[in-house]
């Protein structure tokens, strides 16, 4: 079955919000097999809520709108819809016994622009709103189905996976599972290039590529009659995606490569240190954002100045002076010096030019070191990267952190195979 | 003019994201008196794009597309705008060039497949993507306007908002300025009741509350024929504003808390540093977002473990161990230690409970300590703040972040005003 969101609100015309309720409800219709083909906003006005309705009934067997059911002059969705549909509208009997009984709780009267909302065809169901005055509706007809929920998202949400699923389930015998490989390191194109003809070759896992925040994703998606079948679908094709992009892949779902290095060092039990310069803190606070983060983060340092690098990190002054503070040289000491002075078995560090001011031609913005150290049996081990990035000052410090963490990501798994 | 946003891409439909940028182009064409009627969201599929194209084209005088102009072979939003409209594409010399002098920056080689992103019909103006690969484009015929721009929403916003917008503007007579008053230290109804009657007396210009990220705003937005009118016609209004308001008003327009407290630190020639336990150098990373920050910040803390707030900022083992790492005595030697070790001019110290785990009867989640200090003539001032954040991990962190850079710029101010 086709389904069709449409979401009325001038709001979302105006841009004051962004359209959430959509999103929920094709999230949760994708999970039980329900393809939602289109979306559609439309603002608080008679005429083109009904255009709407019209071309979404020529296109869609299943038409959910949300917003406009509330007491005000504007919200007019039910009588929309009802009119379209040739329906006549009733008091609900229950909704309005459940008005009453919230309204006095509230010490408050139940006032005229507030009956209605519980006005309904006798032939729909009526949707409880356990969070809210206006209730929804379903309703069904010749193998089509309307359905009107409100619009603040709570409201929605609680009605929607309450009332309205449980019916909409019995729709579908099919389930649609997702599973997200998290790349990094490798652009979109060429990363693509390298799995060309997975992609194409696959009808059921479909999978498509999809730029993330500084990364990229792969997204794999089956449609099975169940969860274990989907989830044996989709095996295969990760264990393919895999072997061809090898480390890139640094995580999967919802994981981020803070959490992953996080999670990592939790495992291993190793503490961590960030130096920072260009970053700014940027990478500490990122892996910060990760709960748990106190176990393996103790201290961690910005290290804008010269002075600062020598004084908490041990960086050499001839260092400093010969090969200057972005350099190969200091990011290499700013990490091994970050291990000797606190003891952490992990240390990372950046150094870099973040823009928009302070580039040279020798060292233009976007040059960024970072580098790695990490305590081993055998002494200290260290790396360090160039990287050039491009974009503005924000970009270049969320893509140095981000490089960072995913090297030291790297660097301890390669350390924990040995 | 009436305008129409069709956003293309499968992870729309799927829930993935939200419509963010159908979002941000409505609050901007809102702005210049455009006013948007539909938002239409389609998978990516030739067909349904096309369909949507149509329809959109049928009721609508500016057509904006966003997404599906990137490498893949998913991607085909130009590829069937183009033929919709009949148009040819072909190389764009100058993206192309583009394309590989980024590549080559990035010691990478531009594939096959990245050169559909350059191809475009000669009638078009080819719109610079500053922040990704590919361009997107602005063709006029006949009086309607279609645009096509990518999806990933840092490239799209910058990509409107430098390139589209001006543009755009050129169509609409009336001009609509906005002042923004940004308020912090008090709540989104608190604030209302203040300016309750101001707000309700206006017109033009019309002044609108709304929930920023942690701050609350009150936008004030007058249509006029020029800049000039629209700016007396705001003015009288901003004094009236921020009469009522007084200092929760931080700053305007684009200004975030860490602006005003760069601006105000390289006004006076003063240094700052933070000591962060739950921000985790949240603080750090948010000043250095602020171009210019290295005259400000030469170091910075983060000191998660007793020992690092012992050992960097001297703290005292007894106020530890009597008081703990959460308390306001902690707090303000965090503070204090910091200048004293560092010899900065300001001092910010952030030691509290981010959750989700960490939290006790007597100190729950969301308790968090903030401290300031500021070198003077007559010796280190210093102040703490007791906060209960409510929310997530993230939410605290950022709250407690945007309230000592408030603090610091708060106390700067009355330090600079004796």
């Amino acid at each position: 079955m086709k389904a069709e969101i449409i979401s009325v609100g001038t709001e979302l015309l105006l841009g004051q919000i962004a359209n959430t309720d959509a999103q929920y409800i094709s999230q949760c219709l994708s999970e039980i097999g329900i393809g939602v083909y289109f979306h559609t906003a439309v603002g608080d006005n008679w005429e083109r809520i009904r255009l709407a309705a019209e071309i979404a009934d020529s296109r869609s067997d299943i038409l959910i709108f949300t917003g406009g059911l509330g007491p005000t002059v504007d919200d007019i969705t039910k009588e929309v819809v009802c009119e379209y549909l040739g329906l006549k509208t009733v008091v609900h009997k229950k909704s309005y016994d459940r008005l009453c009984d919230r309204f006095a709780k509230m010490n408050r009267t139940v006032t005229e622009n507030n009956l209605k909302q519980i006005l309904f065809p006798e032939e729909a169901v009526v949707l409880d709103n356990d969070c809210g005055t206006a209730p929804g509706m379903y309703y069904e007809r010749n193998g089509k189905i309307y359905i009107a929920l409100p619009g603040p998202p709570f409201e929605l949400k609680t009605m929607f996976s309450r009332y309205a699923m449980p019916l909409l389930r019995r729709k579908s015998s099919k389930i649609i599972k997702s599973r997200v490989l998290r790349i990094y390191g490798i652009g979109e194109s060429a990363m693509e290039n390298k799995v060309r003809d997975i992609l194409d070759s696959q009808t059921n896992p479909t999978i498509a590529p999809l730029l993330g925040n500084g990364d990229v994703t792969l997204r794999i998606t089956a449609m099975s009659d169940n969860e274990n079948d989907a989830a044996k679908i989709i095996a295969p094709v990760e264990t393919c995606l895999r072997e061809r992009l090898g480390s890139y892949v640094y995580g999967t779902d919802n994981d981020t490569p803070e959490s992953v290095l996080v999670d990592l060092l939790l495992k291993s039990g190793k503490t961590i240190s960030a130096a920072e310069s260009c970053t700014g803190g940027l990478i500490a606070s990122r892996i910060t954002d990760v709960p748990g983060a106190s176990g393996v983060l103790k201290e961690s340092f910005v290290t804008y100045s010269n002075e600062a690098k020598h004084k908490y990190l041990g960086v050499k002054e001839c260092t400093l002076q010969e090969y200057g503070a972005v350099s190969e040289q200091t990011a290499l000491e700013m990490a091994y010096g970050l291990i000797m002075n606190t003891g952490c078995d992990v240390a990372i560090s950046v150094t870099g030019i973040a823009g928009p001011g302070g580039g040279t031609p020798e060292k233009p913005v976007g040059l960024v070191y970072t580098g790695t150290a990490l305590k081993t049996e055998n002494g200290i081990v260290t790396n360090v990267r160039q990287n050039n990035f491009v974009g503005t000052r924000d970009k270049i410090k969320f893509n140095a952190a981000t490089t960072a963490i995913i090297d030291a990501v790297n660097m301890i798994k390669k350390q924990d195979e040995r």
